[in-house]
């Protein structure tokens, strides 16, 4: 079934803002079998809505226009639809009682403006919005099922639930049949000539790849006939080909962070881990508490951007320093090492590199980063060469960086089993 | 003059990936008074990119089309643009001669798909593209110039330069009236009610309020008459007032961050910083240096996130850790006083508190951040309590004390003249 979403927002015009509504719509849809074929952004403009609206309405089953439902004078969704639609508004009793409780409740007075949320265009169903004032609602028009939802993300979310009961009600909606998988420390071009002749030969299944820095993600789509049983054994045989095939870059097939992963690994083996970041300048620490909880297996680190705080917070030899530079091997060696010793961690882990644009050299180029691995056996240091941005050096050099520790602790299946 | 936007590939229309490319062209246009008025996503589907592009070459006289222009088989944005136009593809030697130079300097072998690169519709004009094989495509249409550019934003990106010098020869582009105005550590709600009275009094001045965790972004754009006199005599005083009303909190009238000024005045003060970080986890140091050159005054800092690397790399006291808790006045405060003795710095800086979502108590709720302020005259702290999730309280907290800084450092005049 096909799928279209307009935002509506002068806001998601500017420089610096996005729709992101639109990806947890998505989500729900394409877990249901719908796929999202267009999304559009308009301004708050009766004719722009208008002309847009009739565009997704004649080419879609299943509208949804989120935004501009509010009380305050910009927000003139609901007036547009029905003007567009040829339906009369009127005022929802029912709306009316809840809007007064809830404004009753918040200990506010209600100014006259609010009652315009509870306007409803005849023949349309309102959904009920628990986390504001703005009601969503339900109409049909023609073959298509119209859905207008408030911009908050906080009060769209909770009611995607009625949206899909909606859709169900009145549309033939399937299981979605798809998987993902997640690569780490692997080029985009190496992945993909490396599982291009598996997936190219399942001509039912769509495959997508998507790289971010230092990861990449494999989505698999049925778009096959309807059959079950066939989706299934496709899918499951197409996964198992690739899973073989990408080895132990894989590192999840679950809607799961690597840094997630690894922490998942941490607890459950009981070990713990501290950072010694230079050029990713506290970016690896951001990254490994981004996931709650983090401080059951993340003791800390040191962010020493200066040579100074290499030497005092984290043991480099001032000579070695002097000799190698703070972009070097022995500098990256040291640094791991000295913070798994200095904070009682099980495991250390350090970057020091070049994230530019400047400060490159013949010698020691944009882009070079030296990664260092610390246990109480060894420490190890590897020499990479990242392509891309400052903030792409950065990243992919922390994801290596837990990528590594992520495959070390595989190897070591006596801490997942005691 | 209006400007439509139309990113083409599958993979933006799957719950994980954005068009961010419309957010560069869009700042682009509007310096030169173009106002994107739609922005669509479409799939690499010869039907949909169709449709779609009829509508925006109806509504719009700027449209830009982005991806799709690649070698592989999906990439087909060039051919379906030729045919719906029209016009005939046609091999053009100097793509020609070009692509094989790009190849032979890389040291690849040219294969020949690549040669799909270098077809041109008849009458359109290539665009160079100094960072990739795709070169982009300048056609007119009826009224509207249309243009198909790469999708990678590094290759987009310098290739707006070429754009905008062809609009300016094609269609009268004025000198866009806008201002910008950026302010920390306040509310959006607080911001709005001190200066909606001021600029409603403005009605052919457009004011768009945008926040993010503690930045809030003010844009006035001038939507009056075609009066340059007026229009910059009208932003000028605009702007005056709100600067006054707005006092210490505004940052900056520029496009740059919070962490941008702040280096600024570091680096021309002389003057360095060092962090100490328990939930933000090592945020605030990946901000201040995702600033290039951002060596020249941070010196680094210490991810604390467990309680003995607060007592063993910051020298908290135990006692008073395990008296008032982590997340505690006392211990923010040893926190910025022992990162700036530890590491030479002029200032420290600390935060400490419950991000959440998990961990929060009636006494200590999720939210509640310390935050530690050092130099060599004395130590503060400020006790905060920051609304959302566990992402945006780690962003405001590390905004909230860059910006504490910022507003120290211009209280030392004294350090600016020296």
């Amino acid at each position: 079934m096909r799928a279209e979403i307009i935002a509506v927002g002068t806001e998601l015009l500017t420089p610096s803002r996005l729709d992101t509504n639109s990806l947890f719509i998505t989500r729900r849809f394409n877990e249901s079998g719908i796929r999202v074929m267009r999304k559009f952004v308009v301004g708050d403009r009766g004719e722009e809505i208008r002309r847009t609206l009739g565009t997704a309405l004649h080419d879609s089953e299943v509208v949804i226009l989120t935004g501009g439902l509010g009380p305050t004078h910009d927000d003139i969704t609901r007036e547009v639809v029905a003007e567009a639609l040829g339906l009369q508004l009127e005022l929802d009793p029912t709306l009316v009682s809840g809007l007064k409780a809830r404004f009753q409740r918040a200990g506010f007075k209600i100014t006259e403006n609010n009652f315009r949320q509870a306007m409803v265009p005849e023949g349309a169903e309102p959904i009920e919005n628990p986390n504001g004032s703005a009601p969503g609602l339900f109409l049909r028009e023609g073959k298509a099922l119209l859905f207008l939802l408030p911009g908050p993300p906080r009060e769209l979310e909770p009611m995607m639930d009625q949206v899909m009961e909606l859709v169900g009600k009145h549309k033939q909606i399937t299981q979605a049949f798809q998987r993902r998988l997640k690569v780490a420390s692997q080029a985009e071009s190496v992945v993909d000539s490396a599982i291009g002749p598996i997936y190219t030969s399942y001509p039912q299944i769509e495959t997508t790849i998507l790289s971010s820095p230092g990861i990449i993600e494999l989505f698999l789509y049925w778009v096959g006939e309807a059959d079950q049983g066939l989706a299934e054994s496709q899918l499951e045989e197409l996964q198992s080909r690739l899973v073989e095939k990408l080895g132990e870059s894989l590192f999840t097939d679950q809607e799961e962070s690597l840094e997630e992963v690894v922490g998942g690994i941490l607890r459950k083996s009981g070990k713990s881990v501290a950072t010694a970041e230079s050029c990713t300048g506290g970016l690896m620490g951001k990254i490994l508490t981004d996931v709650p909880g983090s401080s059951d297996y993340f003791r800390g680190g040191v962010v020493c951007y200066s040579n100074n705080l290499k030497v005092d917070l984290v043991g480099v030899d001032r000579e070695v320093l002097e000799r190698f530079g703070a972009v070097s091997e022995s500098v990256a060696r040291q640094m791991a090492c000295g913070i798994r010793e200095r904070t009682g961690a099980d495991f250390g882990l350090s970057v020091t590199g070049i994230a530019g644009p400047e400060g490159g050299s013949p010698e020691k180029p944009v882009g070079l980063v030296f990664i260092g691995f610390s246990d109480d056996q060894e420490t190890k240091v590897r020499k990479e060469r990242f392509p891309g941005t400052r903030e792409a050096i950065r990243m992919r050099a922390c994801r290596h960086a837990l990528d590594w520790l992520r495959r070390a602790l595989l190897k070591s299946p006596n801490w997942l089993t005691s």
